[in-house]
């Protein structure tokens, strides 16, 4: 059996014991046999605890082993001194899954890392989730073995398989908030610390089960989110996947070698990469939902674009129009025979400018709505309709309206209703007519605009880059070596010596003016004024400049010419799941201050490291030549080559950054280089 | 009487006509004698429509002057055409207070605006809301004066007064989610195109109004949101107002003289000085209930720091924590000693790192809640414990405890319900507790943040400035005049010389050099690279330079000392309503595209100033010394100077724009000026 196969079997067993199985109904281990049967399981079910001689109304073993039957789950909810002969018991008996509710481990202070690597290699030949988990649901498949006090009020049967690191937000707040939008599961995986199945090995299995159309994903650790992307660049996106990457703050200075390194190490990174590979990714519980309805719908990036908008309050048309502004949103702009049209079904006192106020009008005359939809459908520049309602007393007929709109036009039809309904029935309408319903302007504007950053790949691309080992200290190269090694590599820098200071006069005959004088050593940087004379213009200005080199540290300097411009970075690193990862932006002293930076990984083609630039401040005024801007294609055409050299030099490359390079008339070159290579 | 006791009239009418009285239910007309009846309204109705004799069952009149009795308050629902007469007869009869519903004025195309002028003129001697609105109900003293499918349902009485253009927002979408959040109006008083009683006099009277805690103002006109901040300066911050400015695109070119003039007419000059006013804004409805409820209960800026917080999910804690940070707000760092009675309290694998992760072990013990809290109240950097709820059969015994610890130690305690509960029990718990809650961590951490951010000013402060008359265009000074003017004024300008292109040799001898030369224009400013020559450095550099000048057109030039720094940008606008504003942040030729601005209505002290500058981030950058940025304190002095010299020239001023101030080790100048006077 491959690894999906064995993931099957855990969330379809037909036998389960429960070990460590409690007639206590306010303890976790006590509800577990209740969730089973009420959920509808139909395979056998084995209380397991040497305590009891029967639990529920069944017999109850002393230990697995004891146990008549085939067990295909073991779910483990003992202290964590009795796991090891548990999970020997497993062995023994040949039980193929497992989900360790145990806690004490990874998660815990004192020994729990140790625990850890030791439970690992004890469950090693089992297929199993946890440890400090509080188990799975298949919900598709009626094993709900897990309790959920959502989850035992309604079925909750639904189309999202969400893999959750947090069993809180995967069976108490996801779920709740899900049951009251009426989203539903097709599974819930609470991977608890993730010792065992892997999020790659979960969401491969996702991807072939017909229950799911859509995945969700929440994870706490960094390994995890890396799983799932890595998952989606091996296979292709195969179905729509939305990550939760929870725990945001920086993972420390693992590979704070540069800014790149710095910045690396905050969740920026992990949701660039993911978006690159068009997996969207939620800030928060809302976004997450909100992002699965759309999603489940259809919608995708493209819906971002050519908004039309109809409302009977100009106040809540204000309020969505202020939101898909801030979160770049763009309203389709009519053809001028589109609004002729709109003034034919308008009284002449109503805008025709989209998104428009239909007024109380709206309300006295429901089959406005209707009228003025199909005529914004008319329209080539309209992709998404977002009929806005409101609260009024009985919205049946209008909900009625929407429904016909959309059945016979197949619209991409999204309702944002700023209120409620005081009947079910026009809620009901809407969901039979699939039009997703969001109830906040700010929350559906940035779902729009989370699914437009994650325009990104869909087809399966080659592996990462190799990475290097984790040992062996990264070398840092002198300067020379630097810019030589990126010269050799294709990658623009400017005409250069380097020498001992004695040969600088005949270096500035042969480079012109005006010059830049580094110190030659490894750890010299722009930033570092005391060992870098920017700007010398002339001969008179090197004799002085002379005087200043004379009394640094280093006798090995490198004369360059002075290439001023528009300062970007552009560093390489290679990250230990994601392989080697680019990253641009505004560069100068104030990188980290400014974070006006993004990510992509390698192999990226060319528009993708121009999007990557593009998603910057810097980059948008350089490609909109804001101001007299110049220089994007060739700042593209920088990181492409940069991109290259790594990818050549492969694992020999710790983390490369390039900052500044200067963009100007004079094209893009590296101006400064810190290269870090391994043996 | 004055405006407030005129609208104390209006509000708390004896008698009412409804004048276009119908009897149809599903018009608007239709549905006001019945909400008056329904919510209680004891004084005399009287319907007026020649169409009818009758109405609801009340002797239906033929006109205003018809009625019999003294009439207090017009409901005007009419077709436009007839409110002119309507007006008339309410004059004729001496009518004092009315609710224009009628609509087509200055919110419909055509001659609207021609209509509203009329409208304003004709109504000179009324009270009144409207054109455009939805009325008003006085919810405290039962007045009803509106219909609201959601008020019909609920009492809806509260302590939060909502004024609101929108009407829609008002008793549709904001009414309903209030009513779900267990949030109550005492007024809400709909202003529609606000033709009739201002936004601050209607905030005098809720300041004024005993049944009043907290002020919503939802505004659409900038012109209202500026009298909501200038109310609040005359007055000083009485009560808490929560603003929701809708309408943030920009409101034209009107103010765009310069970067100053068109980053204010976007959303975020409003903004930031509201906030200095100590004004509390918010972003979408989720806020703006959000916030009420925080501020009535009598959280402030204050409770923004210091968090202490815990939870029996982990992911939770981790979800809270991110949106905390992301909304840079600060848990307390806890004292030895506390983390120490915390590990008294917990098992030694839970850490006793805020926020508390305290496991599935306070499911199982509900107690561990109020421990941990109690533990956590006795630490002074705790501001405000949020602890965190997720979904379980039944909080009753969990909010128990929570009530008792805010009653027994009246600590600032909100909830952060992530998920919601089975009975409505546990929730009444909590509001009796006055405990806010809260069904979003991302929603919570916007709202603490933008509570932090209105840490303003709280007591009256002297009128604004006077500004000047809109006719008359403003003159653009020479740069040599603009220059000679700010150092008039006490702003630090370069050491400088004015001559003519004859005289450059002689000036350099004088001022030394480096140098910068830039024609003597009224346009000519430093993005113009072809009138200005940077760091001239010799005497060699300067004959080069004068070839170049020689080619200008102008005659006139500047010579200055070269001083590059740290780019800033400071600029002065005399704004229609709030008078002269200043704005700071990032300089030079991209301010637009990075928009790293604050605004600060003057008079300011030095420290609003530094905190102004402070919220950019090149301000953060040069007041932490961010890798060895210096000149924060010079920067502020350039800003009091600047701030100093306007108040002086007062409605002289149009405009000013330092672009880019440099800041460095040289302190701070103003190295470009354009300065826009009035005669």
């Amino acid at each position: 059996m491959n690894a999906v196969q064995r993931i099957g079997k855990l969330l379809n067993p037909r036998s389960i014991a429960i070990v460590g199985a409690s007639p206590a109904p306010n303890k976790l281990a006590g509800q577990l046999i209740p969730a089973l049967r009420e959920g509808g399981y139909e395979g056998a079910i084995y209380p397991v605890n040497p305590r009891y001689q029967e639990v529920a109304g069944l017999r109850c073993f002393a230990s697995v082993g004891d146990i008549p039957g085939e067990v295909d789950h073991c779910v483990i909810v003992v202290g964590k001194e009795r796991v090891p002969q548990v999970l020997r018991d497993c062995r023994a008996k040949q039980v193929p899954g497992a989900s360790i509710y145990t806690s004490g481990y990874a998660e815990a202070s004192g020994d729990g890392r140790q625990a850890q690597r030791a439970l690992e290699e004890a469950a090693s030949a089992l297929t199993f989730i946890g440890p400090n988990c509080m188990g799975f649901s298949n919900l598709a498949g009626r094993v709900m073995a897990a309790p959920s006090a959502v989850l035992k009020r309604a079925d909750g049967v639904g189309d999202v398989a969400l893999v959750s690191q947090s069993g809180g937000l995967a069976y108490a707040t996801l779920a709740y908030y899900a049951q009251r939008d009426g989203l539903g599961f097709s599974h819930i995986v609470n991977t608890g610390n993730s010792a065992g199945v892997s999020y790659g090995d979960l969401l491969e299995y996702m991807f072939q089960d017909p229950a799911t159309r859509v995945v969700l994903a929440v994870t706490e650790a960094e390994r995890a989110a890396c799983e799932v992307i890595d998952a989606v660049r091996r296979l292709g996106l195969r179905k729509p996947v939305v990550l939760l990457k929870l725990g945001r703050g920086r993972t420390g200075a693992r590979m704070a070698l540069s800014h790149t390194g710095s910045l690396a190490g905050d969740y920026r990174l992990v949701r660039d990469v993911a978006e690159q590979h068009g997996i969207v990714c939620a800030d928060d519980v809302d976004q997450a939902l909100g992002l699965c309805e759309l999603l489940r719908h259809g919608f995708g990036a493209e819906h971002a674009e050519g908004i039309a908008s109809l409302c009977i309050s100009g106040g809540n048309i204000t309020l969505f129009a202020d939101q898909a502004d801030a979160h770049g949103l763009d309203f389709a702009e009519l053809d001028a025979a589109t609004e002729a049209r709109l003034a034919e079904v308008l009284p002449d006192y109503i805008s025709v400018h989209n998104p428009i106020d239909i007024t109380a009008l709206g309300y006295e005359n429901p089959a406005l709505h209707a009228d003025v939809l199909d005529v914004l459908l008319t329209d080539a520049a309209v992709r998404t309709v977002v009929p806005i309602l409101t609260t009024v007393d009985d919205y049946t007929e209008v909900c009625r309206l929407l429904a016909e709109v959309r059945g016979r036009t197949r619209c991409a039809m999204i309702a944002l209703w700023n209120g409620g309904s005081y009947e079910t029935a026009s809620r009901e309408i809407l969901r039979e007519a699939a039009i997703p319903v969001f109830h906040s302007a700010a929350l559906l504007a940035a779902c729009l605009q989370r699914l437009r950053r994650a325009a990104g790949r869909r087809a399966p691309m080659p592996a990462a880059p190799a990475t290097p080992a984790a040992d062996g200290a990264p070398r840092a190269l002198r300067e020379s070596e630097a810019m030589q090694w990126l010269a050799g590599h294709g990658v623009a820098v400017p005409p250069q010596r380097a020498c001992a200071r004695a040969g600088l006069v005949e270096a500035a005959d042969e480079l012109g003016y005006p010059l830049v004088i580094k110190a030659d050593s490894a750890d010299t940087h722009i930033s570092d004024q005391d060992s870098v004379i920017l700007n010398i213009r002339n001969a008179d200005e090197l004799a002085q400049a002379l005087q200043r080199v004379a009394r640094w540290q280093d006798e090995r300097v490198l004369a360059m010419r002075y290439l001023p411009g528009q300062e970007l970075v552009a560093g390489v690193l290679a990250h230990p799941q994601l392989g080697q990862v680019l990253m641009t932006g505004s560069g100068g002293q104030w990188v980290e201050l400014l974070k006006d930076v993004r990510f992509v990984a390698l192999p990226a083609s060319r528009d993708e490291l121009a999007d990557a630039l593009a998603g910057t401040l810097v980059g948008r005024a350089l490609r909109s030549r804001f101001r007299g801007a110049a220089g994007f294609d060739e700042a593209v055409g920088l990181l492409a080559a940069l991109a290259e050299a790594a990818l050549r030099a492969g694992p020999q490359v710790a983390q490369i950054e390039l900052n500044p390079v200067t963009v100007g008339r004079h094209g893009a070159v590296a101006v400064d280089a810190a290269v870090y290579l391994r043996a």
